[in-house]
């Protein structure tokens, strides 16, 4: 895996990042493809949107479809006829999310499955050997995530432990050609402690570096704080990932603190629920004002959805619960996303991102 | 309204319907976009596998999104973008469907909302009217229809209340070029009062001609029977519609006994329960030796889903719920049944429509 930074305007940078299945613009989005499919949007889509990566979550493929499968089919790219780069997450976070029915030890994380209930163990060499499964061209490594607010002592002994996993993460991983493994930032909202991570982290051979732990709730100015924080202290030429974020203002903020990298789920997630961003904010579809407007969506969007369809069509498929209309409303998210980051990338290269509005 | 009836193998035919949007390939299958769109389907989807005509539901459409929308966007076509033919039914049958809630008289019908409970009248001059406000490309008649089995004389009334609105119906219409309007024959399943019927309807000038009143529990032979009747009555240069059919061998069979139109919600709906139409019979993807098949669906098909995607990954997909193993799944049926018309139709024009086994 190659990182190639062409322009930067400020901290903001505008990169190449090259994987065995070809090269990926940054700043990049990565639409979530959870369960191996991003919600209700075929590859076809996908490509003609030119998105060049997505994210798959490997807590549910190893509960849907199963190790078993993936491995018979070798690999997630084979299994979903997908030709394009893939980030898997390490299932650490979201294992974490999933409260009572989850023990953290030193070593690792047991818990219960959300549709069996069936007992689990994860660690850092299983979550790169089932990563290793699914063939991630981007593997990240197992860490523990901490709430917010969270003291420093406590996010102190969290992050000690994330560092030994993170250690046996990149022990267990095997590098190959195209191929990368990416360590994650911790440290809550403590700079000292996300100091201590980012040097640490920074002299092992990491092909990436994301910031974890961050849109918890700590809100738009300190997460700002933090993430410019971290990528002052991350090595510059390797990518840089911001896990879970976000909004068009948030990811606008973030690349001028230095990011290259994101994934969140809400233009899909959004879409699914009647909510389309446009130009002008958001459009919640179902609202009744909309039922008789002839007008497309975004008037300043080029989309095969806005071309196409009237607002009153679209809130008339959303309010019937017909499958398009959460197809053609993620569909247009996701095309907003892209136009997002092709001007995010172009205000870096022709230098005047600091004029950019989202 | 033009049809030109270009070979015939027997009592088959194979013709071209013109309309104002151009010309269908008969034995044509209309899919069902019950609410203005077939269900999960785009129109880039419809185009590409070359579907010149879908079906529409008045009753649904009169609830949502109501009339009042759709004439301020000046038809159906225009209010879903979609530039090819249309063919509305009368919303009769739908409305005597909802069983306790309808109150058939003389004069028409009164029934109740299934959305909200609102007490809605409609009678042939409703029906007529608001199959032109959604601009139908094909109007059809307002009729009664019964159950099976249904006495002979309870029939006859209902035969002869159905001629009455058949005849309101035609004087409703005004006629305009590019668009038709189809009489139904019904008469249950009573061969005298099918011939009474067809006779009525033959010497009144409409564009087509629909048998009703059958697929309603009938089974294959009595259908078969039925329809070979009615079309040996009818007129042979109109196009004739069998209303609600059917599996694939149903059709073959109707086409036999010179049907040249089709609709029916099997492909859809099937797709969206996780039932997939192959060669080798109906694939039930949920089913658990699916979980690792490594094969197409179906590897006589070339569909786009057939190309791309295991059984293992539509199993996933449908198990898991996901948006697009209904999509991929209606995608392949649709597919499957465009294939099978091409298959009848080339049957037809080569003289070897017997040879074809479905």
């Amino acid at each position: 895996m190659k990182f190639i930074i062409k322009s930067t305007f400020k901290k903001a940078r505008a990169g190449i990042l090259s994987t065995k299945y070809g090269e990926i613009e940054t700043p990049v989005f990565m639409p979530v493809g959870t369960l191996g499919t991003v919600k209700g949007i075929s590859k076809e889509i996908l490509h003609k949107y030119n998105f060049d990566i997505i994210l798959a979550n490997t807590y549910h493929l190893m509960l849907r479809p199963g190790m078993d499968i993936i491995k018979k089919f070798g690999g997630l790219n084979k299994f979903m006829s997908w030709n394009k780069s893939i980030l898997t997450d390490s299932g650490g976070f979201q294992i974490m999310s999933l409260g009572k029915n989850v023990k953290v030890d030193d070593e690792g994380v047991t818990f219960r499955s959300h549709l069996d209930g069936t007992s689990i163990r994860l660690n850092a060499e299983k979550s790169v050997e089932v990563q290793k499964y699914l063939d991630a061209t981007i593997t990240m490594t197992f860490d523990e995530c901490v709430p917010h607010p969270y003291s420093y002592s406590d996010t102190e002994i969290s992050l000690n432990r994330s560092s030994k996993w993170t250690k046996r993460s990149l022990n267990a991983y095997k590098k190959k050609r195209g191929y990368g493994i990416f360590a994650i930032v911790q440290g809550g909202m403590h700079k000292e402690l996300r100091r201590k991570s980012t040097e640490e982290l920074s002299t092992m051979d990491f092909d990436g570096y994301a910031v974890g732990g961050l849109a918890v709730g700590e809100g738009q100015e300190l997460m700002s704080d933090i993430t410019n924080y971290c990528t002052s202290n991350l090595p510059f030429d390797k990518p840089r990932y911001l896990m879970g974020v976000g909004y068009p203002s948030d990811i606008l903020r973030a690349v001028k603190n230095g990011i290259d990298m994101f994934d969140c789920v809400l233009p899909t997630r959004s879409g699914r629920t009647g909510l389309a961003f446009t130009t002008n904010g958001m459009v919640k579809i179902k609202n009744a004002k909309y039922s008789k407007d002839n007008s497309p969506l975004d008037y300043d969007c080029s989309c095969n959805i806005c071309t196409n369809y009237s607002k009153a069509y679209l809130h008339h498929l959303v309010k019937s619960s017909e499958i398009l209309g959460s197809v053609f409303l993620t569909q247009h998210n996701l095309f907003y996303y892209k136009k997002i980051m092709k001007k995010i990338r172009k205000g870096i290269i022709e230098g005047n991102l600091d004029n950019l509005k989202l």
